[in-house]
């Protein structure tokens, strides 16, 4: 699902900062200026206090390093990649710190690297603490619930892990089976179960954080509940790497639900099935999962997969029961859903498991079309609003725009495709698409919502990111960020 | 439920500022110190800034405004109460945080009182600023589930409001129907429903928020999702009084479940019954509430009550189960507590109700006791490890030790009594009491717990809160403290 990719890397070029010459001999191939030099002593510093530390230096190798899921396409226009270490330990993440912040230099923590909206873009001249070797599932207690873990697990490693527990971890984005739980931390990341489970946060009791002096400080709880002093675990996650590394986290955990059963309801246009949301939300089931699919996006699956999902309706409300008393469930959401004009079949579990599959990976991206992406929310009630708006956006600036929706939340994912005329340049992306990315998510603002959602803020929407907060709560961000992390030693410009 | 009261007000004695001589003539009751005379100056600037504002001086009237339920014993010895401003509106909170930080005197947010950490306490030379009359329900909107309150509205009159949408306000301390949703704000309330629809800040959505400098902010948002900057609302939530005042709360609601059934399991010791505990947690039910009531305990509520629930068993495991398939539900939790001795009845609706407000109220305080109270919480699996500690607490200080626990959370209310000889003066708490409750503390700590589940640290826990917190740890919840409030105006002297 990589959204959020062509229009904003025309917005947002990247490495504001010039870039260091041309590469240069191995040894010093970022000599140059005064910030390289400083990069250059804290590799030096590095090599005699952590021998054992994995540590690249900027390179073409390490350029995968200074782009995300979401940035990718500006890997052809770098030359050198950031530095880069791995550290293995809290101790090794706090002995980098150090140095880096010994010298000046900006450190960019990064998970996997999956991130949607350039959160853990870093350039050659500043040093990637990586936390794909922290990926130790240190401990798993049924009886408390929780597990221990290091940031650089995959979320779907972990829930393999807790199989034979009859436990899962309940934040599920849709990147689950690429992105870390770390990472999942840093953006909050949400998922399609939310609606019932909540986001990241609502999973977190306790982390493990090396600070930007190398301090290392443990923050929240093993217990479910406790509030001794400010939520400083709430401070960290969503925070974007932007005032800690996590190096350690407790997590909850859940059984597994005693039944699961997948509910498609077929409506005949997008309009229909946005309204038909109300229609859940007056109900007394609370599914698991309500995606909707628009007829856009119905259209865009059939056409990449042999699907023939179009042949069944103009919009899909694709939802997931779960829990005890699963017929009655069932029996309440079929009839609420037939109330509003839904065609609902109670779906096999292969016939599900083939939906979700095309939920997660059905939608594809053609070469002829320049592409942004999305990542708005807004409150319930206003869904319908939302999608009744694209046509105005589409008009405004000659786009189309289909969306798949976490609409138990209100999370939709717009996604504004172009058409490339015959021969032009794929990299030189027209600015309307980002300029219809942009109305929508202020459209999203004037329903009450959220430019975004899930995906965080990165450093490709700081400009959204201004349209929905005011200068006060922004100053009160910055307040705590200086509070935390005085030198900006964290993934500058990031975030707020 | 009065905890950590007596034991408490031993060891932190109020206003530790030097009580202003006595009580003087009416037009300037607080004259002498320079800290008087700037509380003097802000209410001169009010009176004819705000000429509509209530507004008291400090008075022996006031005196209710200087403690919480915790601490009310400290009445006695007060002269005089602080000054406090009842603002309508937001504005109002506005001018009256900017007139006190122009002259440097301490506000103190107060909510309905009901605090039980002293969170709320108040001297003569500071101005508390009350939320009673910022009580209105601005709005309901079912469809997006959500709720727009402002903080004096107290939470069983929020339910009562909610009752015809078929909606409910999850978070339930115990105190609800005394307690305000600011209240419940500031201390990140608990209560009995938490394990499974969690604590307060899972309810709050967004905050409307006036901070040290009369700025009004607005964090959060009405969408379920958001993930745009830092998460401010949870800064706030449980920030106890010391970040701003809260004036206005988006709330989360959720519809009422459509099956809730009561059942009973008694044990025959305290041990059976905490043992019980993972019997649930390894089965896949998850009730809605389960609170354990020890031997003590059950003891406690018949000698009050006339109850005869100690002929039922030793301990009491009362559960609340809600939801679909309430019958299956009932048969697994069944299943589960029968196989450890559990004798389990499923209640009437009466006879459920009548356990419940056993809960609620049962507890009696013998006025021939000295007693203190707790609040602590431990990973769930060592709750039976924490009952089995209460005898050697008992036999090391020569108390007594009885509790109920949240069980489902970990969250325990040990109370610590003692018997006082013939002619004692009941308010010369001996030391031991407040010494056991640490010790109870303490092993909580051992135990991967807190000294805190709900409640809060307000000014009767600081030395707790310094056991469980690092130095590192307790350092950036004061730097976020000073970013946000550089003047300390709000609440000095608490929660950090």
């Amino acid at each position: 699902m990589p959204t959020e990719l062509a229009a904003h890397a025309s917005s947002t070029p990247f490495a504001g900062s010039a870039p260091a010459a041309t590469a240069g001999s191995g040894s010093a191939p970022f000599a140059g200026s005064e910030t390289a030099g400083r990069l250059q002593r804290v590799i030096g510093d590095l090599a005699s206090e952590l021998p054992q530390l994995e540590l690249r230096v900027p390179s073409v190798e390490t350029r995968e390093y200074a782009v995300d899921a979401s940035t990718r396409t500006r890997l052809a226009n770098l030359d050198l990649g950031p530095a880069v270490a791995f550290p293995v330990s809290a101790e090794e993440v706090q002995a980098v710190v150090r140095a880096a912040a010994r010298h000046g230099v900006a450190v960019v923590p990064r998970g996997a690297g999956s991130g949607l909206a350039g959160g853990a873009t870093a350039d050659q001249e500043q040093l990637v603490v990586s936390t794909e070797r922290l990926n130790r599932i240190v401990e798993v207690s049924p009886l408390d619930e929780v597990a221990v873990v290091e940031p650089g697990v995959i979320n779907a490693d972990l829930n393999r892990h807790l199989e034979p527990y009859g436990l899962f971890y309940a934040p599920d984005p849709a990147s689950w089976d690429i992105s870390s739980i770390g990472g999942n931390i840093a953006t909050n990341a949400g998922g399609l179960r939310c609606a019932k489970y909540g986001v990241t946060r609502e999973s977190i009791l306790a982390l493990d954080v090396v600070l930007a002096d190398g301090s290392l400080v443990h923050v929240g709880h093993r217990s479910i509940k406790g509030v001794t002093g400010l939520d400083l675990v709430s401070v960290f996650v969503g925070s974007e790497g932007i005032l800690g590394i996590v190096v350690a986290a407790t997590v909850r955990l859940r059984p597994v639900p005693v039944a699961r059963r997948t509910v498609s309801a077929f409506f005949e246009s997008t309009a229909a099935g946005a309204d038909a949301l109300s229609a859940i939300t007056r109900s007394t089931v609370r599914p698991s999962v309500v995606e909707l699919f628009d007829s856009r996006t119905l259209e865009n699956i059939d056409q990449h997969t042999g699907s023939t999902l179009t042949a069944r309706g103009g919009a899909l409300l694709l939802i997931e029961l779960d829990g005890y008393g699963i017929d009655e469930q069932s029996a309440d959401l079929r009839a609420a859903l037939e109330a509003v004009g839904g065609l609902v079949t109670e779906e096999s579990v292969e016939d599900g498991e083939a939906l979700w599959e095309l939920r997660r990976s059905g939608r594809g991206f053609d070469p002829a079309e320049w592409f942004a992406g999305g990542d708005i929310a807004v409150p319930k009630s206003r869904i319908p609003e939302m999608f009744a708006h694209f046509p105005v956006v589409e008009e405004r600036f000659g786009v189309t725009i289909g969306a798949v929706a976490h609409a138990g939340d209100g999370n939709l994912h717009p996604i504004v495709t172009l058409r490339m005329p015959e021969g032009a340049d794929p990299s030189v992306v027209p600015p309307q698409l980002h300029d219809a990315a942009s109305a929508l998510a202020q459209f999203a603002l004037e329903l009450g919502g959220t430019v975004s959602g899930e995906h965080g803020i990165g450093s490709s929407k700081l400009d959204l990111a201004a349209l929905e907060l005011s200068d006060r709560n922004r100053a009160a961000q910055h307040a705590i960020k200086r509070a935390l992390d005085p030198a900006a030693l964290f993934n500058p410009g990031k975030a707020i």
